[in-house]
């Protein structure tokens, strides 16, 4: 039997160079492998959990940043591509789960304490945000995921999900779930251009939306290694957001020669900082075209979603069925 | 426009005498009164936040319950008559609100801290019982039910679905939702066999599917009033059980002499309880024999839930629809 594979993101739009590099270079490797069968979804009922304010935007930004994906080559004849919030029985399991999920153990997910500390109580005093493990575990075991890509952060989340599964089935005394493990693949380190991680909220990241002459701009005020103050200042290259993207976008012989130039204050920032500019330019120009023809085509983006969904779905209602028999018995209604 | 009507009850399975002359009395005395829309469901689901453990149970009782509706006389083609998890559009409302309902609402809920000092840790500490005001609301307005009979008890459960109400549609700048009202109607003060209020929980009550010699020993070691320790103490009847149920089987002229020489200590509690025995069974023989022959015939039972939840899902199904537009905007997916 293929192993199954999911894995979902929020709907934040348009997707910069660490998203792209980060989760979605991995999501388009695994679809080399058949051995897998693969669920990518866009996690927008998640997005309501902190953002109900702006919720009017979810729809766009699912579109965009579902485009973004299919630029960047996932292919949605080879993933099942779809929208959370088009797959009812998410809603169904989410309800269902939430009757055996004690309060204290969302109360010691590590992130809900962190979560709130960044977002303010405002945001994350809400019922459903203090569940959202809970809809998370639902929306993985739903599909009897044997493996989810996730970063570091995510680890805590999936052990809370095979919590829940082991929890559940003892529950129904039938193995109706499967324990879902994370696949941890390594990602590339990417800052942004403060410094800092890239990150939309930081609001320092290169987009694949973006211009070439905004890419140029953007990379011109980057932050570099802070030990080059001047031109004949040595630096180290390991240490700079610059190179980082380097490593991404510029021919590994050549990124050793930077490296050591840079070292030695061969090179200055500028030069550096231009031949990235080219780099990236080139190397995004043929996803951005693809980009730009989605863009103007999202009738048939919606068509993809809308089609995964379907295709979700009918692998969602075939778990609820089961769900269902081990809750209410076979005798149970319609 | 005719206002809509709803209520439920958890599937308890055989309803008693409290149950019967309460709540379902005034439902059956409500669908005289075309003016109203109404709609009656079994709240499974809810049987969950406190019963998983007993959940296969949950389909039997259901259908016992609602053979006693019926047999009762709640009319299936003058009402709507669902089960909760058959319209899965609750789970999905539920969902929605959980994520503009802050923590701190639940956890002020009257009931909440009742509840688990009733029912202890073990049974309330799971986040869907947290959250059952939550998936009430949502049972409640996704019919956009104008009026909903309660008893005293569930007046703050409504005033929390009037707290939501306001504040979703404050959100989404929309009047979707309508402010549900409780109907409050007196209903009977109705004792169990020891004194207490009459419950299945206490075992002290007396059911509809009880035979005619299970009725008879349970009236006869009924409690009567305390003052009454010899037939020659007189007693006050409206303070005794016994006379509670007279109030209800017994002709108004019979009542008045039977209290009088209870007063005068003319009549014994064992005499009073024969009559009491005759009356009720008298008065149930009807009912007994409906509900004997609707046993027999569970697959009508069943295809009038079936029914009665596909109706009821049409009216969900609307009402979700405009909830997604007001949440998403008319922009959004399928």
């Amino acid at each position: 039997m293929r192993k199954t594979i999911l894995s979902g993101m929020r709907p934040t739009g348009a997707l910069h160079l660490g998203n792209l590099y980060g989760a979605l270079k991995n999501w388009v490797r695994l679809q080399e492998d058949d051995s897998y069968e693969r669920f990518y979804f866009v996690a927008d009922w998640h997005a309501l959990t902190t953002g109900f304010d702006a919720s009017e935007d979810i729809t766009e930004n699912t579109l965009n940043m579902v485009i973004d994906w299919l630029a960047f080559g996932l292919d949605p004849d080879n993933n099942t591509i779809f929208v959370q919030s088009l797959v009812k029985e998410h809603a169904e399991l989410f309800l269902l789960l939430s009757m055996i999920t004690p309060v204290g153990w969302l109360e010691r997910v590590p992130s809900y304490k962190d979560q709130i500390a960044q977002l303010g109580k405002a945001k994350t005093s809400n019922y459903g945000f203090l569940g959202y493990p809970v809809l998370m575990a639902a929306d993985i075991i739903i599909y009897k995921a044997h493996l989810v890509p996730v970063g570091l952060d995510q680890v805590a989340h999936l052990e809370f999900a095979r919590e829940l599964v082991r929890h559940f089935n003892h529950l129904v005394k039938k193995d109706v779930f499967i324990e879902p493990q994370p696949l941890l693949t390594e990602v590339p380190k990417i800052l942004g251009l403060d410094g800092r991680k890239m990150s939309k909220s930081y609001n320092n990241a290169i987009y694949l939306s973006d211009s070439e002459e905004e890419t140029q701009k953007k990379i011109k005020v980057m932050f570099t290694d802070p030990r080059r103050k001047r031109k004949t200042d040595p630096g180290i290259a390991e240490e700079c957001g610059v190179f980082m993207l380097h490593k991404i976008f510029t021919p590994k012989e050549k990124q050793e020669e930077i490296k050591l130039a840079c070292s030695k204050a061969q090179i200055g920032c500028v030069e550096c900082k231009k031949l990235l500019t080219k780099n990236v330019n080139e190397g995004l120009s043929e996803i951005r075209d693809k980009r730009n023809q989605l863009i103007k085509n999202k009738g048939k983006v919606k068509e993809i979603l809308i089609e995964g969904s379907k295709k979700a779905s009918r692998k969602a209602k075939e778990t609820m069925e089961e769900v269902r028999d081990a809750i209410f018995s076979k005798a149970r209604f319609g």
